[in-house]
């Protein structure tokens, strides 16, 4: 066996990376009070009161949103899973890791997938998206808001249009968008949305926030089949998140105390404060980066406020950067994934990690290790600033 | 929305219900340290760390031994969508609400499922399980070790012997037996077992131990297809905790600390002496029930040690009591399900609750709040006691 050290003392890192983001003192604290019951009373008006702030966070009003007992991956499956039944056509975006996981998550639902593709670092052509829709008339079309994987943030709008013109569900990953980048599950006419609670929420990983709509709900009523799933089976899952309150599988009771906290945070910010905090360091982030002289990956008109993706630049050993960032100064971020692998760094500013502090830090970290590695660069610290409006 | 009240301020209840059990500060505690990424290398030795003490608590070496990201139903899945293709025949022995989801779940992946049953409190019959392997050949054998809805605990030799004898694989809910129940995965020949950490492992819900010996893992090795979950698929995740840490999902950080830290209580603790003191408060339990007048449900050799049903006497309002044990006295007790809904309670005494305190203090209130309603029954403290060896 491990030897055990005694004391669990993790260092106090940046997280500067594609998630997990920061997480707030009182967030920490929340999921260390006292464990009850999943169906004690008082726990239940916490997850009553949870749902409330959920729906404020998601713009919505629909009943069932809720906090999925998984990360956010098992948030992307959750939707899958009870409204696909084998032989139904699915329309998916794929322009990074995110898309093809949800091609593959609808092939194991026995699916037909039809994917448009658009190179990493652009948004999915809306029209291509448009067109597919028209000729594949599927049942359900997915699509990733904020693609974690590249940091590109993909308009919606036209794709909605066509999808409900269709008569299909529209299905948005917003891992990486809800409660840091705007997004408006009613307004924009999402039928069904997931997310998960260590990006722009600024929570441990674990639970997946997802909302069901009215049409999305109907479509699962109309099944001929169970889900695949039985744990993550809304048809059962919904009765214990309503008024029924009937057992299902133990709720992450802590975790939920977690989530709880972390949404009290945002709505005692405001959404809309928080969204402008986001974009306002985002963009001191990207000025500082371009006044260094170096490149951002994401295409110029659709790049996410919670995740920059910066290129690496010649002549830099971009995993010893990442390691020397690491150990020497506590600040997280990530690398490139699949076909940008070694090329990109991911640069999260999600949540309590988006702070001009964090910038400044993360801009002053990467210049000094950029020049000991001989790679020249310029100072990035004015234009932030700049930026930010000083 | 839902009203916010500024402070969570949970009740400190008794948990002697069917799970969660009380958790230990230090667990409290060690879920709320600082947040580090999933691939941050201190993270990764600390996910070493715990696989190490929970193949110590399963009484396994099998590497494949990790929590999965869910609670204990995420880990009963997990086990079947990865063992089981479409048409693949399974035997499972159901004798309570556990079984039955098993045979939900195992028919959810195509399997044909052939059900050994038994009435709920009895044992499934060993020679009935045999009977039917011999019949069916499945290729996998499911059985619960502890049935939560009954407090029954099955005998697994016969079993075990008929499944190996078929080339079958034996698969082992071991939910409430894991860490205060005698279970020994490899001297039992357990293929794969799953169980959930609100139990006797004392630990907040939301992660399932599970364990994968080598026979499991060829079968899961030989499969012509993709297991129909992607988040559970452990041809992936096993990937993530190995030597390799190929990203697939982003792991519950925090909850992992919070399960490790109560590993290493079990560990402290000694898991004999752990497995000692729930037979012995059991005892206390059982004994001080009988003197007092009242039916214990499950059969008489076959009681689990971490939870007692207690058949609910003649003229008690059994809700009632629940209500005024939880509102009164801080203490939560469950009901039954299904057929013994209204009929019998379910008494965990599982890790930390496992206490001669709490003993004392449920015979104590059980027999007030009986005589307020009118039950006569006799005190049980002096049989409690004299089972504890005073």
């Amino acid at each position: 066996m491990t030897e055990i050290n005694s004391n669990w003392n993790p260092a106090q890192r940046v997280l500067m990376g594609p998630g997990p983001s920061n997480v707030h003192p009182r967030v920490l604290q929340g999921m260390a009070q006292w464990t009850i019951g999943h169906l004690d009373p008082q726990f239940l008006a916490l997850m009553d009161e949870t749902m409330g702030l959920m729906r404020t966070v998601f713009q919505t009003q629909n009943p069932l949103t809720f906090p999925v007992s998984g990360t956010g991956s098992a948030g992307m499956e959750t939707t899958f899973v009870n409204l696909l039944e084998p032989g139904d056509r699915v329309v998916v975006g794929v322009n990074g890791v995110f898309g093809e996981r949800m091609c593959d998550v609808a092939s194991r639902c026995g699916a037909e997938v039809r994917r448009v593709e658009a190179p990493w670092g652009r948004i999915v052509d809306p029209e291509a998206m448009a067109q597919a829709i028209r000729e594949v008339k599927p049942t359900l079309v997915a699509i990733v808001h904020a693609e974690t994987s590249t940091g590109v943030l993909q308009p919606l709008q036209v794709i909605q249009e066509a999808t409900h013109e269709a008569g299909a569900l529209l299905l948005v990953d917003c891992v990486t968008s809800l409660g840091g980048v705007d997004l408006r599950v009613d307004e924009w006419k999402i039928d069904v949305a997931y997310s998960g609670t260590q990006k722009c929420l600024s929570c441990p990983p674990g639970l997946a926030p997802v909302t069901f709509g009215e049409r999305a709900l109907e479509r699962f009523d109309r099944r001929t089949s169970k889900p695949q799933s039985w744990y993550l089976d809304i048809g059962m899952i919904r009765r214990y998140w309503s008024g029924e309150r009937l057992y299902h599988h133990t709720a992450p009771i802590n975790a939920i105390y977690g989530l709880r906290e972390a949404l009290r945070l945002i709505v005692e910010e405001g959404l809309e404060n928080r969204i402008a905090r986001h974009t306002r360091n985002a963009a001191a982030l990207r000025a500082g980066v371009e006044a260094m002289g170096l490149q951002l990956f994401a295409q110029a008109d659709a790049r996410l406020p919670s995740l920059t993706t910066v290129c690496v630049p010649e002549g830099c050993d971009e995993a010893a950067l990442r390691s020397t960032l690491l150990n020497e100064f506590d600040l997280e971020i990530g690398g490139g994934l699949g076909p940008v692998k070694g090329k990109v760094w991911r640069v999260g500013l999600m949540g309590d990690t988006s702070t001009p502090r964090n910038v400044f830090y993360f801009l002053s970290c990467l210049e000094r290790i950029l020049r000991r590695q001989g790679v020249m660069v310029e100072n990035g610290l004015a234009a932030a600033q700049e930026a930010l409006g000083d």
